[in-house]
């Protein structure tokens, strides 16, 4: 079975493909989409080369072999030192402005090679082959970057990919936190924009670690569907772009807080929703279905006392400094209602006072 | 007197303004052109700063004082170095997406503070104040960007500025030797777009060092809007832009070789026009102004002897990696007749036998 989703961007359209064992038809896929390209630089994750690599390389004749260059897998690749690094091997690869850069690995190979393509002789192509759950929505929406040591993701482009190739049978060898990691933005996407599917999910994905074929292309296209009806709206992230971030402001503090890397992206996330929607239960005097999703996420495996184990005001302190709080207020994206999302100006104190009940509970 | 001259790039429209004391409402201006911004950097070359900067910062009431922040002047501050150290600044000052950069210098300072901005939190705005000659064809059109040690402008990207405000009154400190590399670009516009304009040059421009204030303004309009017409035609460079490259290939060749910032720009491409020239007349079988064009080059103080200084087989070495010559061809911009450009591709022997002939003349 394959899938194909069409994404425009605002300088191009790009597809989406999904299909098991798309990899070994890697090389074709990269001559009917690109068919103008000159060289060919893939920037591999280390484990997910330790995978993968043979098989994409297998596609290629050896007449055309690839360039391949390995990034230490990890968050703290995403550096300005492994930028450089990878500048310099384009350079003397000899890379013009028609080759391509293709990223093998989760959102760290992605976003790094991304914004390598991205300035590269001001901006060459690149495609994404994901190989984590995560990825899913990473690859898809352009936005590309590397982290400073004064904050994540602080310097970056917008720089949307010429293809994403998919294939899900890379995921059978993930390990389960990276499952988790990555199932955390499907869950997002069905908070935001479709209450039916957070109920098809929690019939459908009972256990992470064995989600089935069939069930695993559905849940990744009506994910994927949703990030790209998302950034097609709006791909600078001037308005519902930010409905994204569901989950996220505090997600990112706890993952700062923390340090990057020490635990998962979507274990945070998994935190900062469920804190967000208390939020919007406070806000709008509403009623989620909290107690249900944290049943859910802990069935999953999810451990959700995080922030339990970080400092209210410090949280705070950092959420201000990423969100460029006003006059004693901060931005939230809230949910109104179960499947919408909306941007809010909301008092710091609310969130200060949440966040300490959180610590004791 | 003011001009003002509105470029289309493809993400917004921007306006040129040319007008003497124009540094002295720069606050006032910003605040017109960007009134949502919040925090504004101005990023100074040094020398700009040493006679400028005052001017600048004396139009800010004292509630509204911008950050500073100095470049070291000259080439060698287009690094990795520098381009890191300016994104801790932002992130130290804390700078958010709606802040300003502002460029205050010629060509180094707009191109490393535009990379700047087009990186920072992926992208935020930023305005070009030039200060040189040169800049008045940098400053407009988009390009930014650093050096690599293996090759010059080889990261960087498209982002264009929210505004160029030129003060040609500044252009009064600037020592001889950056007015002919800046004339170098003016008569560049004239030869791909007009042979008029090239003789108005002739009949107004005698002494680089003495143009009067509305000769100047005349000059710097004419050689700004040829390069608008073409920028707008083609911002990212996938044809006609390639024009403006006119007698810069073996202009960036000379100056690779001799040692970015051991020769002026404007002077290596002065030489490159010359050698281009001479090209056309035997690639088309033509006769163009080449004499008259050396003569008043010389009579400007240009020292056009400089490749005799460069080994032939180098320079073409470098030229083809630039150029990324195919099959034995290589890629230059000709002129089949004066104010007209062509890109074209055009055998290895013929631009060697001519390198080869200027080594001996």
């Amino acid at each position: 079975m394959s899938e194909r989703i069409e994404v425009e961007s605002d300088s191009h359209s790009y597809p989406v493909l999904l299909e098991n064992g798309l990899r070994y038809s890697f090389y074709h896929l990269l001559e009917d989409i690109l068919p103008d390209h000159t060289k060919l630089m893939i920037i591999a994750d280390e484990t997910a080369a330790s995978y993968y690599l043979e098989d994409l390389l297998a596609s290629f004749p050896d007449s055309a072999k690839p360039v391949v260059t390995i990034l230490p897998s990890g968050e703290t690749s995403k550096s300005m030192v492994q930028y450089e690094r990878l500048l310099t091997e384009c350079l003397q690869e000899g890379l013009d402005r028609k080759s391509v850069i293709a990223a093998l690995g989760g959102g760290v190979a992605g976003d790094i090679a991304g914004f390598t393509a991205a300035t590269y002789m001001r901006g060459i192509r690149y495609v994404q082959i994901p190989t984590t759950l995560l990825a899913h929505d990473s690859s898809v929406g352009g936005k590309t970057g590397i982290n400073h040591p004064l904050g994540k993701n602080m310097i970056g482009a917008f720089h949307a990919p010429s293809a994403v190739l998919y294939d899900p049978e890379m995921l059978i060898s993930l390990p389960e936190k990276e499952w988790r990691s990555g199932f955390a933005e499907v869950i997002k996407h069905a908070f935001i924009s479709s209450p039916e599917f957070f109920v098809w999910l929690q019939n459908h994905v009972h256990k992470l670690s064995s989600v089935d074929p069939s069930t695993l292309e559905k849940m990744l296209k009506k994910s994927i569907e949703t990030k790209v009806a998302v950034v097609q709206e709006d791909e600078r992230e001037a308005g519902v772009r930010a409905h994204l971030n569901f989950g996220h402001t505090l997600g990112h503090a706890i993952e700062a807080e923390l340090g990057y890397g020490k635990t998962t992206h979507g274990e945070a996330v998994a935190v900062g929703m469920i804190f967000a929607m208390r939020l919007s239960e406070k806000f709008y005097g509403i009623k989620l279905p909290i107690e249900e999703t944290v049943k859910y996420l802990e069935k999953l495996g999810y451990y959700l006392k995080l922030q339990k184990q970080v400092n209210a005001e410090k949280l705070l302190f950092i959420m201000k400094r990423d969100k460029k709080a006003s006059g004693g207020s901060m931005r939230f994206v809230l949910l109104p209602e179960l499947g919408r999302a909306e941007l809010v100006d909301i008092r710091e104190e609310m969130v200060l006072d949440l966040l300490e009940e959180e610590e004791l509970t």
